[in-house]
């Protein structure tokens, strides 16, 4: 039996050795919860890569990291603009409706679900600025996108200084924020810092990337922060052997490995995408790829032992990780150019 | 340096190699989330261990299993029972309140934290039935309890049959449940059976057993188990590489570790016990100690390198754990009988 | 000085006399709360009035009125489909977020803001059967429509079928229910059954046909009853001297005056009508004109004191009131025609 | 047969005859909600009674009254704290775990209901300052308080510094707000003044008062108010024929009615004090008595067709109100001394 050549998600790889060894290294008495030697380092490594102040909590999903750090900006008679399609909007169970009580996700469109502030403004210029509408206080976007595709720190600029201008709160989604660094290029903080703009908060993912159940919380508001401990504790994500979690995190960013692995998952989407050309939905810029191909082709494809997801009638989705084999996404590649 | 002899808490013990073990070889790529085929052995695992129909799904905290749990038995304008001193309501930043949308706990107050039927009529009979009163819908009990104590069976049935006659839903807070179920005696099936009683829903505990960030959140009521697939979702409670919690579970239900390890820490508490005389504040029927001790007896057993916290100003709290050396209980038992 | 003769709204028109009698008849000391003998009267008068047992409860308005039927069903992590311009979603700001603790409103597309099964299944036909998405609750419909049309009972038995088996909740928002049912003619019964269909529960609007500040929440189902029972008190939205909103709402039923009102202003609104041809937008089937009008044409309308809202940049919208002048509305539709 | 003689409570008294007047005056067209002339008059006519900026917000019930205010000043995540016996806690149906999302009651034990700066310090100084406890965020007390006890100028001043020290919010459940007033003597707004106090936020009530169905919510933070605003719609408490409501409170303000009401209820009060001796369980300064009653001795002045509720097993409670007799009065406090 021949085995798969998996491009499902990222979501389920196996966890990295480096991030084993790590845990394992913690596998002693230490404090509780956040009180452990290991936790207590996340805030100043955070700072250092980011080069501002901020502070960094665990948690052990992205949604509860994007969630906690909406609840710090949004009241909940307030609104969330997100990308039609964005994963706290489509994929997260309703989490944003029970973390923000209630407050009110506004759905704007742009290309690649990519926001500008144009279309930010489109959809809330329209609001009246009355009590029986709800009014924006926070904008989302997702770095890379949902279809892959990363903001330029031009771009960024401009979207915090329509938060600025507007009063709004600005968080990033960073599932994929590795794989948006990584694409951007550059040293880690130069790649962390270009990928992170001037973002209230992030929700800096590390599972898609060879993690095993722990993403950062980072808020570069001190009073967000306080916020979000309690906030933690409170929704039940305070992991009292929170040492495990953060251990997996520390290892990540040693000798920049979060940037490592991203960097491998992008370089295999760049070799499945050599073979996609006018395929391509959208650009290739992370570790997915959206591509046009009709069910006749995905049978194809699946016949060569290709796991993937369909992404609608006419196209399919594919997703490497930081363990893609370089030759699987070259095979990938070669076998949807010669379709 | 001479180590610390820790019997501060065994939420912060290390994890137990066999879970290790389990959680490597969970390591390949499966289905994301609950897909994946370890988790998807949990119900029929927990079935054959409590004898009757039930679902059990992983989240990473005790906090987050009570209150998932309670919400399907508690609308957010009633309340839900609990003993004054109960984890639920000193101890977990409000999460009821939060995961409830609102409801009240209701406290009762009952000796060695246990409840009795008589505990909770004294509290809610005088409650008026009308709307301008909150109504109880549930009863949260905790097994073992705050301080140690194991509830019997017979109190277990006596506890299911007034909730079922004041049609209250009946929860129970095992953080400690293998505790409780070791204590009782008896095969694993046995004990489990024993210190579940009739109970509708069991937040059962491996992580202050061993785990490293797993429990079982158990539902008897199958409506009430697909209320919180969904709810444990909306939380940002299902991790997407669910296998590794599975994993845990089922190392921990294999060849009945998890109520090995229990005994072990009860045998060690037991150590400690046959020392501490009359000055137990309540009777050590799992493995925490509640010891009347003065200042300058606590500073001396802190001299002799034994970890533990104040309980208030005249007593000590010592609780022992799956790894805890016999001959450290032995020492501290005699270290106190010393004193 | 010309007075305006108003088609801006129903909204704030003033009391009907026969409510001011009713209230100052009801100016005794009596039961606080519901208790008093006006209130205790309204279940059985709701229950002749719609032929099947029924619920009948004031509250103070209509947005109180549907989020604490639709409480009932839909829970917090479910969803309520409702026309992208309902009310609910649009002008309540935020309430359904607040009342059904999070519940996600789901936006479908219908003609005249009506909804039919077609429309609705093409909105969550598409959803995924997992816990990443919210699955609807229940289906909220507005009779008359926010664009003033009005469902027929053959449209409602479709829907209430479709309801059914999809195993979704059915609300109405009757904000102008009366308005709807006196469009569908026939006695008051045979009105009101026709307008409500086989619905779950009905805002059934007072206040905007001549009442001042009491709307009824009518529940067909006994448990959703006594649950709004507590739900309205911990909303704030018991008041303690009650009698006065059931005393309007006595009187609203008595002689049949809500449907008397409602019918002056649907007559009225088919004067304007007369003279609006094919500039109207939708169907005038209550007492609502949505009417394609050049700025011009409003500020000429307004220069002979016609007082009415403009309606995006094309069209303006006037509404007609208990208390409409037939000879303002005759003449407001001449001056349409004559535009 | 003889009418009975009312002591059971204010909450159902008639409204005054100046309150029907003034909403019969309202009684035409005018903006909907607070749009109208008079919901817009209510922050200048309140801050000129105060001495202090203030926003005044009309709401149907004293209970959405206090915990809109109350949600302004604790988070969610927060605590209340107030008296064991405070309305919020007994009598409100768990609103405030509505309207604050889950924030908690933090009962705190104080003479005549009426909490002291040690009383608080009491309950909260005990709490720890980590995520897994409720963090005290505010404080409400009740002017007068649940046992007609009225606060001081000078407890008030140390409640404020108290609060300011702490940094918590003041919240003051003013229900009987006027009767402490009227107690504390002088003009209204020295009254005023001297019975608020350096308070945030006050509901004063007026619908025990004479009143129909408003209160006012007073704010003394402009942020506080703004948020307001849009928590009573999201809340469905801003009714569209709002001017009936301001009418009420407005008619209330005029030539201090609202004091001359309170003072009448307060002397009738006294009336029934004269009588009571040593049977009195509080000092009466308000407009309620609470009396030491053997069952027979309250069957005998029943027989006299005094109305009233009893209070436990041995005693009862007599509110009077702006309309009791004197002559029931002095009736009343003759009987109880002829016992």
């Amino acid at each position: 039996m021949t085995l798969a050549r998996p491009f499902l998600s990222d979501n389920a790889a196996a966890v990295h050795p480096k991030l084993w060894e790590a845990m394992r290294a913690a596998d002693h008495p230490d404090n509780p919860y956040d009180g452990d030697t290991l936790s207590q380092q996340l805030d100043a490594r955070f700072t250092a890569l980011f080069g501002r102040e901020c502070a960094a909590l665990w948690v052990a999903t992205g949604t509860a990291a994007n969630c906690l750090a909406l609840a710090t900006m949004c009241a909940p008679h307030g609104g969330v603009v997100c990308h039609r399609e964005a994963h706290i909007e489509v994929d997260e169970g309703g989490a944003p409706g029970f973390f923000l009580h209630g407050a009110k996700l506004m759905l704007a469109d742009g290309a690649g679900a990519k926001l500008t502030p144009q279309d930010i403004a489109a959809l809330i210029d329209p609001i009246r600025n009355d009590v029986h509408q709800v009014q924006p206080h926070a904008i989302a976007i997702t770095q890379a996108s949902e279809y892959g595709c990363t903001y330029r720190p031009e771009e960024l600029a401009d979207l915090g200084a329509f938060a600025k201008a507007r009063r709004l709160g600005l968080h990033m989604d960073g599932a994929r924020f590795a794989n948006a660094a990584g694409f951007l290029g550059g040293s880690a903080e130069d790649a962390a810092r270009a990928a992170s703009g001037p973002v209230d908060s992030l929700a800096f993912g590390f599972i898609k990337n060879g993690g095993m159940g722990a993403e950062a919380v980072v808020l570069f508001d001190p009073d967000a922060a306080m916020q979000v401990r309690y906030r933690r504790k409170r929704a039940g994500h305070l992991q009292c052997k929170g040492r495990y979690l953060a251990a997996q995190i520390l290892a990540m960013l040693e000798d920049d490995l979060w940037l490592a692995n991203a960097r491998h998952a992008n370089a295999a989407a760049q070799e499945v995408a050599a073979g996609c050309g006018e395929r391509l939905l959208h650009p290739v810029e992370a570790n997915e790829l959206f591509v046009r191909l009709t069910p006749a082709e995905r049978e194809a494809l699946r016949a060569q032992d290709f796991a993937f997801y369909d992404w609608g009638a006419d196209s399919a989705r594919f997703v490497t990780a930081w363990n893609t084999k370089p030759e699987d996404a070259q095979a990938l590649g070669k076998a949807i150019a010669a379709l």
